[in-house]
């Protein structure tokens, strides 16, 4: 039902493409539809999956960006969750409220609204973004480099509007993912060994948590050394690099320094041949690997069947296995009441012209998070 | 410290070799060493391991069997646990009581007494056998295609005198590994959906233990028909034959009949192709597979790393991760107040001497155990 008080194309700017540079544009950025939600968006920042999917993935053009935080500017038909004006977070995987999965209450991972591969909208499978009147493709339901855009409202969650944006915009991906794959889908234990691949955002992520649970010793493996310098902040305990023992495979180095092996260990990298290496570098009996990363090539995991026998678990981990809209406002929360540390993580800020650099600083790995500032 | 009443080597009847057809023959045991016992095996069945490891396994000559029970014969020195007379069950995975793993609580998978592969005792990596004075290889620690064997007494489990012998040697692989894997592996729930990939008795007692925890569906996978015809006595709802399947994939027609997938899977055939299809064929969010099996080729499992990221989680069951001392006597108590059924999977009885057509009937798939009766 059309009024005076409909919402408008918003024709804003917008960091779009593929290959070395994004190039920022004049987007027009469709009204809601039924059910969606248009946000203004206030600060986003740079995952390793926007990084990879510039280089690796074929739908193009298309808008990148999905660890965001915003305001919301106007509302499509059928949304009673939110109003004008209200705080949210983006969230990759959705939870539509409805589906088996999320009536189950067993998974978070939406039959509805899970992870969203063609660049398009849940709904009608169109794009609600055009750059100079050709169609541009959503990523991961989100594409927070623009300063408006369109979100299923099952892809968002309402938060105060009392916290800081600009910081929380990391619990919509990174750090809520680490946190969630220590406590919820590895549920690590007092007391136990953790091994860490890959000390990005993620990995620190996982170390908190593991820390935050009485984990007695957390073990980084990342070949910059310079993303080691700062692990211990996190509760890294000690770090391996693996350029440091190339006679050896590093499994059996760990399994040696652990007395045979992990009770925990984590693939943040998204490599195949790591998550092998993590499953042989776990413990007999009970040793539990989790796979958090999408691997940018080889996508088979290849693993001898007497890790298994020998009572090995192999798990993968999601957005850390949290219910959005369920489970992220306390973490919110948990934030709020210092029992969670975020703002370490943030170690560049930059306005949105400059999103091309913070680009640069993560492929070099010279950055955990950039937070993006999006113009007021 | 020896004495007149010190075990004596003892000659007996034992089936050995390797190939087609097993030989009977004279054997001589040992005495039992320190913390050894010396068993008179009164009952063996067969086991999928024994008929596999005849076929493909390079120690030889060896004395295969290892689903037994018997009564002690003789103590070594330091048994403090059995004495002569007493009524056991063998177990091919041991539990020492000491040991990090066994002290620990969280593991079945000993580490003294864990998967022996040698052929030879934990002791002193040496053999208790001799035909024609030459040395023989023991199978899985346990060796009961003899009248006498020697066992560590970890590797046994002492059971009541009242309880039939015949029925529950069973208990000491087969059933057990599948209510095992049910009941602490899976930990399957009530009014879930479950594959059974394999019909033997293995998979027919995870389909017991699936049946008990209240499993709505239970689907049973096998190419043999005979296999499938007494099924349902075990629980088994409804069976799948891949071969009436040929131009699908047997994974997409079990996600379709089960809309989107099982939530619990089992490879209870031992193959790795088939660990990948029952991944495939769990459902997105928490399915879980179990793999059970030894696989006697291509012992790399391969699997899309998207299946785990999606909430799939991937287990190896060794001995259904019963603890065999702690926990198997609760399993015997269960089979005389009439809880589980042990007696249906026995299909064949067959006298020692005739051992070869009890393996004939194992390779051809036309029974389910055969159980072997020693000379009394
Ligand atoms: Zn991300
Ligand atoms: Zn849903
Ligand atoms: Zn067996
Ligand atoms: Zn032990």
């Amino acid at each position: 039902m059309a009024s005076s008080s409909a919402p408008q194309v918003i024709t804003c700017k917008v960091a779009w493409g593929a290959g070395e540079e994004l190039v920022m544009e004049e987007v027009e950025v469709s009204p809601p539809q039924r059910l969606e939600i248009r946000i203004k968006v206030v600060s986003t920042s740079i995952c390793s999956r926007d990084l990879n999917a510039r280089k690796y993935q074929a739908i193009f053009p298309r808008i990148f960006g999905h660890e965001a935080s915003g305001i919301i500017e106007s509302v499509g038909q059928g949304v009673t969750e939110f109003n004008e004006g209200d705080h949210v977070l983006t969230v990759f995987i959705g939870e539509c409220m409805s589906c088996r999965t999320c009536k189950s209450g067993k998974s978070s991972i939406c039959q509805v609204l899970g992870l969203e591969k063609k660049g398009l909208m849940h709904n009608d499978q169109k794009t609600r973004f055009a750059v100079k009147g050709e169609p541009v493709y959503h990523f991961c339901a989100i594409s927070s480099f623009s300063e408006y855009t369109v979100v299923h409202s099952g892809c968002a969650v309402k938060i105060s509007p009392h916290v800081p944006l600009e910081k929380l915009c990391l619990l919509s991906c990174g750090v809520a993912a680490g946190l969630g794959a220590a406590w919820n889908v590895a549920d690590v234990s007092k007391g136990s060994t953790v091994v860490i691949f890959g000390l990005g955002t993620v990995g620190l992520s996982v170390a908190q948590g593991a820390k935050l649970r009485g984990a007695s010793r957390i073990i980084g493996v990342d070949k910059n050394p310079r993303k080691c310098v700062n692990a211990k902040v996190f509760g890294i305990t000690e770090v391996i690099d693996p350029n440091l023992y190339k006679e050896r495979p590093i499994a059996q180095v760990i399994r040696h320094i652990t007395d045979g092996g992990a009770d925990f260990c984590f693939d943040c990298v998204g490599d195949t041949d790591i998550i092998t290496t993590a499953l042989e570098s776990c413990c007999d009996g009970w040793g539990v690997t989790v796979a958090l990363g999408v691997p940018k090539a080889k996508p088979k995991i290849s693993a001898h069947y007497s890790l298994f026998l020998r009572g090995r678990t192999l798990k993968g981990s999601i957005f850390g296995g949290w219910k959005p809209k369920s489970d992220i406002p306390s973490l919110v929360e948990k934030y709020m009441n210092k029992e969670i540390q975020i703002d370490d993580y943030i170690t560049h800020n930059l306005p949105f012209d400059d999103i091309n650099k913070a680009f640069n600083l993560m492929a070099e790995g010279k950055c955990l998070r950039c937070v993006i500032h999006m113009p007021r």
